[in-house]
């Protein structure tokens, strides 16, 4: 049986590793504003500039505010399961709204600039994992929020709004990946054979994507390190499972 | 407690699920073939068609073959533990060499054409990807095969070598992505935007990979799919467990 019944102290490593996904983390943004910055012009929106708002607002949106969201449930181990839940909602929401900023950059420069849309990997990609981040958060809060699905149902579905939900984050990585070898390509062309100091920081930003995917899965994935049942919650399982199953609770 | 003691039936779905992951793996191998034969001249290996042995190796070893690889403990459920540890292994073998060719056919091609090497993030994954891949096998190989660690310290790597095979599997799968997208914009350039047949059969192949990775994560990851101890391993490791931790066994 697994899961103590009153606050348990977060086990021992697991602060060090979320402490690295975030240094991790802000260094991904940093570069990104930094490759933007120096090499890019900067931001704007009324300009040629608008385009950079997609990378960034990508980034910070749809990989590191997602990561972030996906991390909570390890993060804050001892808080009442519904403030969690409604966190973990909240930062899918600002994800979701930087990144709807960052996709009509796109499609506005794109437009303004006489483009065309939709024709590489790149964005298919990108619409594809923006379709299934809206389901995914759609089918998540009407089952564990609003207005809830019954517990039986819930417990079903749990593991799959799981796998999904990374799933969805890593497809996210790997488009990120796939836009800025397009962005790195488009620009300096065969000067980035010649090891151009831009192409160089974006490769690093690209192995810094990486292994900021790699220490979030790392987190979520650790069976040791998953959130345990709070008490009022262990009740409640055992409750039900007795009451359907005659089984004894085990978390997760 | 969980694993039964004499071999038992796969779970309903998991045989769909595999056969699912087995079509997707053959289509992305005979995707790339298409894409090859048709727009890039086949294949050869001393002419300028050298090149086009490094995407067909590189998919069938490390993303068709290393995928498989992962699944065999879900797949040979009540073997024995051993003959599917040696399967596993030598699946990754299999898969290291046919890779090594496709490694070798591109430094190759660079060098008979002048081409610089290992600028691109593509480049730089891939050899990421190739260090991980070896090093992993070489630690998996003496710790479970030969010469073996103790009972204890495979108990407590085991989690990180699942995790980790699964890692290197992904990052496997985003370095395709990378290399198809340079292949795609050095050939096709500005062409790309128009729809070009080529493009177009290109991002096909690139949506199916990104499938093909979340099956075999999603097989992977089903807790209740997992291989069940077989009867002479329960046994055992109740024995170990007793003297150890005076616990029941669990099966993983």
């Amino acid at each position: 049986m697994e899961g103590p019944a009153s606050p348990a102290p977060a086990p021992g490593a697991l602060p060090y590793h979320v402490a690295f996904s975030q240094l991790l983390g802000l260094t991904v943004v940093a570069t990104t504003g930094a490759w933007l910055g120096v090499y890019r012009g900067g931001i704007a929106w009324e300009s040629a500039l608008q385009f950079n708002v997609h990378p960034l607002c990508m980034i910070i949106g749809l990989v590191f505010l997602q990561g972030d969201a996906l991390l909570v449930y390890r993060v804050f181990r001892n808080e009442a399961k519904r403030t969690t839940k409604v966190l973990h909602g909240l930062l899918h929401v600002f994800a979701f709204v930087i990144a709807l900023v960052g996709l009509v950059a796109v499609f506005d420069h794109h437009r303004k600039e006489g483009y065309p849309d939709l024709y590489s990997l790149h964005s298919w990609c990108g619409i594809l994992v923006f379709a299934l981040f809206f389901v995914q958060w759609l089918v998540g809060f009407s089952f564990f929020l609003f207005p809830g699905a019954s517990f039986s149902l819930r417990s079903r579905y749990r593991p799959q709004h799981v796998f999904f939900g990374a799933a969805i984050f890593l497809l996210s990585v790997a488009t990120a990946l796939l836009g800025l070898k397009e962005a790195l390509l488009f620009e300096l062309g065969t000067k980035y054979s010649t090891f151009e100091p831009e192409g160089v920081l974006a490769n690093v930003l690209g192995l810094l994507l990486a292994a900021f995917a790699t220490v979030v899965l790392y987190i979520l994935t650790r069976a040791d390190w998953k959130r345990p049942l709070q008490a009022e919650e262990q009740a409640l399982s055992m409750d039900f499972k007795t009451l359907t199953e005659g089984d004894s609770p085990s978390s997760q």
